[in-house]
């Protein structure tokens, strides 16, 4: 089985996307996080060009890693200069790692407009900077950035380039297609004819997406013959960021048969992703291929009948093995079936009863007619179903709520809550004070129930998440909120919407804590 | 110059997107858009599958089009029955189009676990169906479902879907890669060999994003010689996706020259990308390459000084092509070049001043800390400049707000607030409803300030999102309100960040207003 090393750069050109900011601790888990999943290389910054980067891999001293290789990113020497009295190349070496990245330029334009230096400066700086890190008895990655522009624009200069790195010592070229404008057909070509010209070396591709052909290259690339793909987790990254290996570790492990980490780890894959998103603080892509949570969700009626049959009629592969799984989703334009898979997979006992399908249809109908959705709230989606077939008897009623924020000239601000609730036929009115009118909220309704109900202690709420649901909205206009809960063994998300953001709220809240105590109830 | 006829299906394939659903209105807004920007076809829908279909087909007969032939969307007949007593194809015809796409099965995995009938009798489908559509003089694209698929399982009978279809008349047969798993070399040899078998028809391709090679297996399907390519705006659609017809088009017709639309529709690209998410109140995706708010957005500190000596360094086209514009984001990434480069575009006046600068750069890190990202609030970051600066006079100083929402026994919401305002030397003190406590809060602002600067009538708050920041975080953690507002002339964007959704609110609604006062005085 042929291998192909992975090289995560997550760190380091991921983090350049837009509205991508990491500690240094963020840093250290998704390193953790990644030699655990098993790539090849994981690229920790780029010491010397912030403190930041410097501090994280002084403090990855002390982290021993088991499968992952951690790298330090760097350019090739200024111009000029010497080796040794270069600062990227000593901040290299005083980072610790043992391998290096250094980029250097294959592009005579960028030579000329960003080094600003001659072709013959050029190919001094990085054969002398790859020899330097050589004597120093580091592995040495050398990125060949804009390669494929440097290729098209004076193919003699690229190999050049090439050439310099290889007689230098580079371990492997890595061939960058920096401003992501390639296609797939130019990049297999030029890949073809580079190793073809050099075949005694270890060839590597680094690709991004201006082009929406990031992935697709970096296939293209390893049939090529690249042993080394570099990308990021969920395609983060600049612009439109870096080749996904989300997409590409999946797609030539499953399809093509290289071994990029071991088939145990390849499950892990969904959650390696969901986690880079959760500590990145960006809203997952529901859409992202293999890990999204809709890669195996299936909404028209024809589907979902089709799929209970054979699964590969609309499945490329089994989501288990990259440890996603299937969802029907339930939505207006799905039919009865997709409310009946719901229903048995949530254990409600209506599937031969066609009055009662009809009936949750409709309220479903309705419901999304206000500006509900219920893809990503199972749990509200239980309680309304439940609450249509009558078979539900409440927890507790709401009496009413009154909630207050000020804000006082000291800058001090105090938000209180009040609630009244029929409990079992007792009325608890509860006050408390929270860090915000929803915090207040929440509390309160937790003062009131907990006598009645120890076990919501153990429900947290994860995740709160507001839009406005119109669009050319106000801020009149309606406000749809999800929450997201979860306790020691499961997670569940709920929704309201309502004109009045704090009432959304309630809605999702008391369905959060009304989910848990069914749940209880139940067992 | 080589034509390839762009075929969208957003309201059809795309409408099975996860979260997607178009009004009627919605869709003969989205058709108009589409005509205007001339695609060859429109799918419209699947007449007979739903109620809301057959309306959109009746309103349209009153709707004339420019660019764009209206298509409708159906299935060959079914089993054993005869064509004229199909009600898919009879609703087709009652549609009013003149041109019908049909969908066939290829893949004899389907035809007995889908259809549950004989390979022949499929074959008998296909062809009695086109002929049928043929002779009521309709243009007949036939979609060739899990072709690729069905081409890899028995090519042999993959053909002779293909052949049958050929044989009743098919204007076109478009190859569809359905489940979107097969990778681009594989559909590149497959597509050859099939055009090589069938030399004198019409192909399309039609693919799916499972693999994240929708957009590279459009493109080789088109350098292999398919005339047609499917897709839709955006790339939405069920699970992962359709192929995304915003990075299809410009990438083939400007980097391989094949007319899609004309050069100067082409510039309408971002627009209609904007306005298909506003229609399907989607959150636009920012990386969306080509047509994303960050597409040409630069982070890094080298970057955005290369760039300026020339553009080509670090982008792959030029984005005025796409109706799309270069921007610089300020992060703590950022060396100072972004904030300088900013400071330039806003006009700020401090290019020249490295120690205000300085200081900026400072109060930015600052603030990004606390959970401030300025990247879509351009507005807050020239006013927290100019604060910096001490050249900003304040307008009005907060003095204290109070909100309350109270929903009573009867289910009636009301929310209050009521806000303290030093103004010019005066205080205001001003107690408004609203909608909610945030629409209240702009109640009495407005009421506060309208007879001090009047200008601010013309201004609206257009949307409202809000986002924990923390990871892991409950509704006790940190939020960030982001307000886009607008007047008759701009659009601009304010950001706020407290442990309170109350707070975090007033400080973007007051921002927008700020920054509107401000806009209005320099003039």
């Amino acid at each position: 089985m042929r291998r192909v090393f992975i090289y995560d750069t997550t760190l380091r050109d991921g983090s350049q996307g837009a509205g991508i900011s990491f500690t240094i601790e963020d840093k250290i888990k998704i390193v953790k996080a990644l030699d655990s999943f098993g790539v090849s290389y994981v690229e920790g910054g780029y010491p010397g060009a912030n403190p930041k980067d410097d501090l994280f891999f002084e403090q990855m001293k002390k982290v021993e890693l088991k499968n992952a290789k951690l790298t330090a990113f760097g350019s090739t020497r200024r111009k000029d200069i010497s080796v040794e009295k270069d600062e990227v190349l000593k901040a290299i070496l005083k980072s610790g790692v043992k391998t290096a990245c250094i980029f250097g330029k294959s592009w005579d334009l960028h030579v000329k407009q960003a080094l600003k230096t001659t072709n013959e400066e050029n190919l001094k700086m990085i054969y002398e900077s790859i020899s330097f890190l050589k004597s120093k008895k580091l592995e040495v990655i050398f990125d060949a950035e804009h390669y494929f522009d440097g290729y098209k624009s004076n193919k003699i200069y690229a190999f050049e380039v090439v050439g310099a790195a290889i007689a230098a010592g580079a371990d492997v070229i890595c061939l960058c297609e920096t401003n992501g404008g390639t296609l797939p057909s130019d990049i297999g070509t030029i890949v073809k004819k580079t190793i073809t010209a050099f075949p005694a070396v270890k060839f590597g591709i680094h690709a991004h997406n201006d082009s929406d052909c990031a992935v697709a290259n970096s296939i293209v690339a390893a049939e090529e013959g690249c042993l080394l793909v570099q990308g990021t987790i969920n395609g983060i990254g600049e612009r439109c960021g870096n080749a996904n290996l989300c997409s590409i570790i999946p797609s030539i492990q499953i399809k093509k048969g290289y071994e990029c980490v071991s088939n145990k780890n390849l499950k892990k894959l969904s959650e390696i992703s969901r986690y880079v998103n959760e500590i990145s603080n960006l809203i997952p892509n529901d859409s992202e291929p293999y890990v999204g949570k809709n890669a195996f969700a299936h909404k028209a009626g024809v589907h979902v009948s089709a799929i209970k049959r054979a699964p590969e009629t609309y499945e490329h592969i089994d989501p288990s093995l990259v440890g996603n799984s299937r969802r029907i989703l339930v939505s207006d334009l799905a039919g009865k079936s997709n409310v009946v898979s719901k229903a048995v997979e949530m254990d409600l006992g209506i599937e031969n009863a066609p009055e009662k399908v009809k009936r949750i249809v409709e309220i479903v109908k309705a419901k999304e007619n206000e500006g509900f959705q219920y893809e990503d709230a199972d749990a509200s989606f239980f309680l309304t179903t439940k609450k249509a077939l009558e078979s539900f008897k409440p927890f507790f009623v709401l009496k009413g709520y009154r909630v207050a924020v000020e804000k006082r000239l000291t800058g001090e601000i105090i938000s209180e809550a009040t609630v009244k609730l029929d409990i079992k036929g007792k009325e608890e009115h509860t006050v408390a004070e929270g860090d915000g009118p929803v915090n207040a909220l929440d509390h309160c309704l937790r003062k009131a129930l907990i006598k009645y109900y120890p076990e919501i202690e153990d429900a947290v709420l994860t995740d709160f998440k507001v839009r406005v649901v119109n669009s050319n909205a106000n801020t009149a206009a309606k406000v749809r909120v999800l929450i997201e809960s979860s306790d020691s063994s499961k997670s569940w998300g709920t929704i309201g919407v309502n004109e009045n953001i704090i009432d959304a709220s309630w809605q999702a809240l008391s369905d959060s804590i009304e989910y848990k105590l069914l749940n209880k109830s139940k067992k």
